[in-house]
């Protein structure tokens, strides 16, 4: 049996009418939890439900995957909206997809921001604290995903939610913890090896080292997939073997 | 006891942003069911929000409203949706409508569609099974509320669904059952006295005279009401007056 | 020197956001005239740039292609808009197109509408001057495209524009001249040979075989290309060396 | 004759669909330049041909009122676009109106953008640049109405721009010249007396008096009426009486 877990998360549902996106059908196959778009940020009601009902077929957790009214910026670009505004989105959109999920006989298990607003809610602790009211108000049983050691993840903790710290295998960390913004030379690792390595002493030794040389601290209970890469599935077998040759085992949040 | 019953529902949450319409408030004071804007055609989170706080503080039953995608036309322009896309926009908007409802400690009583939808589904059955379909498979207990008669009515009853039948004060009805169009001289009753006496008559004697002056027959389960006339409040205390000389008694289709 | 000519017609600029749709840089190389979406159903500030930018880069004729106010459906569903609601969104998308062309150092030469603003101003010859007069009123030396024989064509010819009668080689003719609804098992011409003999029999004889056999006049002075099927560059090319062979000339509607 | 002369401006045409807001009429028979929403923030193509039409009527000069895509937020909320965005998306707004005002027998005579992105547009100077940029490419007569003082100001200079130096009648300065937040309790001026005579000193000593009590240089072009305000018209007629009472006329910046 494996003294080490990770779940692998990957954010899905993105396509919008006509246009498709993402490689949702072959990323289903080895993840274990996805962050289906909401209609906010993409996604449409028509998606949403091809997206619950692949998930479902696949067994894999579903997430919600609240974002900002942008359609055009994909819900990438920072607003100044309000806590207020944070914890209505956050209902509407985690309630939209509960709906389908439920018509479609399945269940939510988890909620996960996307973009600009998982990055605000990351710093900002009243945002952090209205998607966390929001979820929480919803089902005290649904895990919320957040930036290790973010605001979000303490705000969950503070409304008696179950969190899921989230690490980033193809980005560095600077010494407060955050991602090292892509501005910087170092911000992105493109060998899957090392960005591999960096996840599994993130999980067995709960540390990392920063783009700077330290060491810091990090909890890393589920990974972030990016499924609209072109090389993203095989990022993802190069994950799993490592995964595999060090006895972690991958397991969705909810599970056993 | 009065051997009579009947409904009054009205919508409302249909402010947006910055844009306030309606007299959701003044209304609450006088109705049985509010059915609330769910972000499609009209209505935001935050209204949602506010809506569902106000008609809970006045007892008023919970209802949602989904319409067709269309702020420009307030969802009252047709469009060629498909029954697929009518079953998922309306799991959509009911189920963010239900999760805003259930943070305020409230459930949802109903659900109404708005507008072209309603009028849409009244008469194709295709349309009107894709709703009454999302709206059972979200709740069995939700009444369903359409056009007295109509495909939607029939619908609802077909999969198992309580349904409550609408008449509307202030319009004359064709030997169909369908309501006059707006472009008839006789369709719109202004005089609040004799919108009054035709609701008496088809409540009490399930029947209404056409148009053209024939008899058809009508149930009444449920009477709508414009909230956003300048002389609302003036037709509906009318209405309430002629019920109570008539021992008509006002509850909701949830009372007993 | 050729006796018959006809010019090639493509959509593009569909692209919105992070959604990319189309091949519109290869297909740019074949055609005369460019249908550049503007933001209704499909393309962004940035998307029409870049679009304006690359078709003028190959010489191709910048036309603006305005259609609903539907993202979602992708422009392709009939909604009940006005014949003031046409007015005023050609002359919205149309403008704020022109402005963009303007900024690069271009400017629009035709006008086509888009899906179903497109079929239904084929029909609906209310609509059809709407759409008409809001080109004449900006600049009477556009052209406006329309379906051969439609109301769309009357409409121009009688507000005093020049027009473009466009036919299509995938798809087969009614009576009427009417294109055959898709339901029809015969609607759709896959075989390219096929199609290439039906345009030079549309362009050198203006006549053409309805899908029941009979003959119909049809005016061709241009070709509709459907950029967004992978096959397309293949068909393009099939069509442009059957022209070759027979002697007509591809040239741009307002070229000598 | 008067030695000082000065503009007022006010935003409108920003109702939507079946939102009304605002006071436009009554407002256009006291200004001289109307700042007309383009269907960002707030209007659509029906409100803003009715809008150009209502201030053609009144001898009323045209503006364009570009907004951030943001319709739920009245376009008051920052948003973190790029200057590429500002600018296409001034050209988008400012074409679509400008076509509209054209198809009126009208023209445009300035661009003022709206809320947040006016206030973006005052401090950061790349942001600045992409609007006046975008201004200027579409016609070098337009003028650029920014706030006094700010970096939209300059990069219309820059450009070749005429600007119009835009001051506020009820709020006070800070040193730097920018508005008071209005969270500060002395942000708002509520007494038209003292509004009137901070804009007089304005226009006829070219300084005012910040909140801290210094005195700042400030050019003073044109005022800034908000008619949204149930008191707009009171306010209004107080300022007009004032500036009679000081020789200040009343005149439009292309005015002679």
């Amino acid at each position: 049996m494996s003294r080490y877990r990770i779940d692998l998360n990957c954010d899905m549902g993105e396509s919008f009418g006509a246009y498709e996106i993402g490689q949702d059908r072959a990323v289903l196959s080895h993840i274990t939890s996805a962050n289906i778009a909401c209609g906010y940020h993409a996604g449409d009601p028509n998606v949403m439900r091809r997206t619950v009902r692949a998930a479902l077929e696949k067994g894999v957790g579903l997430g919600a995957h609240p974002g900002l009214p942008d359609l055009i910026g994909f819900g990438r670009r920072d607003m100044a909206i309000t806590p207020e505004d944070a914890y209505t989105m956050t209902l509407y959109q985690v309630g939209a997809l509960a709906a389908i999920a439920k018509a479609e006989g399945g269940r939510l298990q988890h909620v996960k921001p996307h973009g600009a607003l998982f990055n605000m809610a990351a710093k900002d602790a009243a945002l952090a604290r209205g998607i966390a009211q929001a979820v929480a108000s919803l089902d005290e049983s649904f895990v919320l995903f957040g930036l290790a050691g973010s605001e979000l993840v303490k705000a969950g903790r503070e409304v008696g939610l179950s969190v899921a710290e989230e690490v980033f295998a193809d980005r560095t960390y600077q010494v407060d913890g955050s991602l090292t913004p892509r501005s910087h030379p170092h911000a992105v690792i493109k060998d899957p090896t090392e960005a591999a390595q960096r996840v599994i002493q993130m999980v067995t030794e709960k540390q990392t080292i920063t783009v700077d040389g330290a060491k810091i601290p990090v909890n890393a209970d589920t990974v972030c997939i990016h499924g609209d890469h072109p090389d993203a599935l095989t990022f993802i077998e190069h994950l799993l073997n490592a995964f595999r040759t060090e006895g972690i085992s991958v397991k969705g949040v909810c599970q056993p």
